[in-house]
């Protein structure tokens, strides 16, 4: 059944954000500002610590910061990756995509582009972040722990009231990444696609793993040849893990969300992965998707209490 | 027909490099030796302008470089991209395909690990190089111009004796780019992809457009369905330039070289395009393939002749 509109979002972060997404949507608003100004939202809150302001930093204790945009109607991309110290990275990207030539961007020369187009500076690391950094720096020296962990990225895909459809992606990327380190966030057909002709996906994860295997990509294509968003995201993510562990051994954590342009979704996973949905026929809510041993997903709707205590706990005091 | 080895590249700038990635593959090397050696051929001559030393510099006069390099058994990926002043960026991305995270990596954070794992500085800056800008810079500015001309990749991808298949890209980029600006050559999916499995695909052109379609992606999933790598490659950059055109009036310069894991190859371009391959059972040749405006290519061998007319050309005193 079609929805006139509707819009999806990786991690319980994008809950409130998708509920303003979809007032936009509700009152007649595109889907590009849609996804923007939903994901400004999760950039700008101090306590989400794998996006913009309070994001965790890398190995030098820096917060670089990747961001991606895709307008469905004109496939037209903005992409930055490795900016420090902007407001909003996903407006930047967003006002890359309006270029033919230049449209991603990295380190000081995407900050030289932001700079002159006006936008906000601002220091992004907190002392929450920091403390986080310090903590973790000194576990992985004492117990010689492999640095890596955490990389979750926001994802947002909107379909509005007159068919179109756009993507975003905000991160700040593997916490204790190397200086420079790009995962698949800002990267077209891995981290994010969208083609109003069929729909669109996004993917949070290991982005290394996720760009072995052109994910976004590969979901659209699957659309396209008639799966269903949920069959397409859990299928691709399904056959692709398992094919990095025959060929790698190993395969790390890959969610993908989809959205078709009827504004039906789905997602796929391999690891337990909560997300956010809204459409014209249903609230905004936030789920958990948890895989079994054979990729059958179970997908429940999270409580409020359950959402009120996931805030509380992310603003707890660090030990 | 089955080929034992066989290698494929972009631009006639590869026709000796292939010659030598060819006699890697004869003599039982592998893949991933050949397209690294004869890309660092490519990156070592000066007079090649879109790659390496002597790579046209960006809007500030500084030479910066994207390289890739992917292994099609493991899918193992490494890219840099916005580095300067390294003398072979592809074997810093060959090497960075040896970690599990981290394998993406710009600016200054893509030197700092170069700097640390060894690799050999050396300004790229060319004094036919700057001379080049200081003439175009002119030029812009007298005429009006858009400034953003000239983009050709190279682009290599080889199967050996084993069966085993690896592609590698390396540029310049687009001359004149602003600083920071990364095209579809260290992109996954969009510059390259390659899985023994089935094959590998690489592109040259206007990234901003290849992007916009995840184009070696596409290639290497066309020839997944059972297309041969010349229908694959032909019809990709076939439909995805007519929708490009459809949805934005315009579409940059694509061309896309194939390779199956049986060694046979394919090429599609929508404009007048040269490249290089190499096989057991055929010499390195250049050929020249021109599309005519139904999309159906002629390919025809260079002489011998016109490679030397080439080679002299561009080592021509500059006016």
């Amino acid at each position: 059944m079609k929805k006139e509109w509707s819009m999806i979002a990786t991690w319980r972060m994008a809950g409130d954000a998708v509920k303003l997404g979809g007032e936009i949507l509700e009152n007649n608003g595109k889907c590009q500002d849609a996804v923007e100004k939903a994901i400004m939202q999760v950039e700008d809150y101090p306590f989400y610590k794998s996006v913009g302001y309070g994001g965790l930093p890398n190995e030098d204790c820096e917060v670089e910061l990747d961001a991606a945009f895709m307008d469905g109607k004109t496939l037209s991309i903005g992409a930055i990756a490795g900016i420090k110290d902007f407001k909003n990275p996903v407006s930047i990207a967003r006002k890359l995509s309006e270029d033919r030539f230049n449209i991603f961007l990295v380190g000081a020369g995407a900050e030289a582009y932001a700079h002159k187009n006006g936008f906000v500076r601002q220091n992004m690391l907190t002392e929450r972040a920091k403390k986080t950094w310090e903590k973790r720096k000194q576990e992985i020296y004492e117990k010689n722990l492999s640095p890596y962990d955490g990389h979750d990225t926001v994802c947002m895909i909107a379909k509005d009231k007159e068919g179109d459809m756009a993507v975003a992606t905000s991160t700040s990327g593997l916490f204790m990444k190397k200086r420079g380190r790009v995962g698949d966030s800002p990267v077209s057909g891995s981290g994010f696609y969208v083609d109003n002709e069929i729909g669109g996906a996004a993917a949070t994860g290991l982005g290394e793993d996720i760009m072995k295997g052109c994910l976004s990509y590969e979901v659209v294509q699957r659309m396209k040849n008639g799966q269903s968003p949920m069959e397409a995201a859990q299928d691709a993510v399904t056959e692709f893990s398992e094919k990095l562990k025959k060929l790698r051994g190993t395969a790390g954590a890959i969610s993908v969300i989809a959205l078709n342009n009827t504004g039906e979704w789905g997602i796929g996973t391999n690891v337990e992965f909560t997300f956010a949905a809204v459409s014209c026929d249903k609230y905004a809510a936030v789920y958990r998707a948890i895989p079994d041993e054979n990729n059958v997903v179970t997908i429940e709707e999270l409580s409020q209490e359950a959402m009120e205590e996931y805030k509380r706990s992310i603003q707890e005091p660090l030990k």
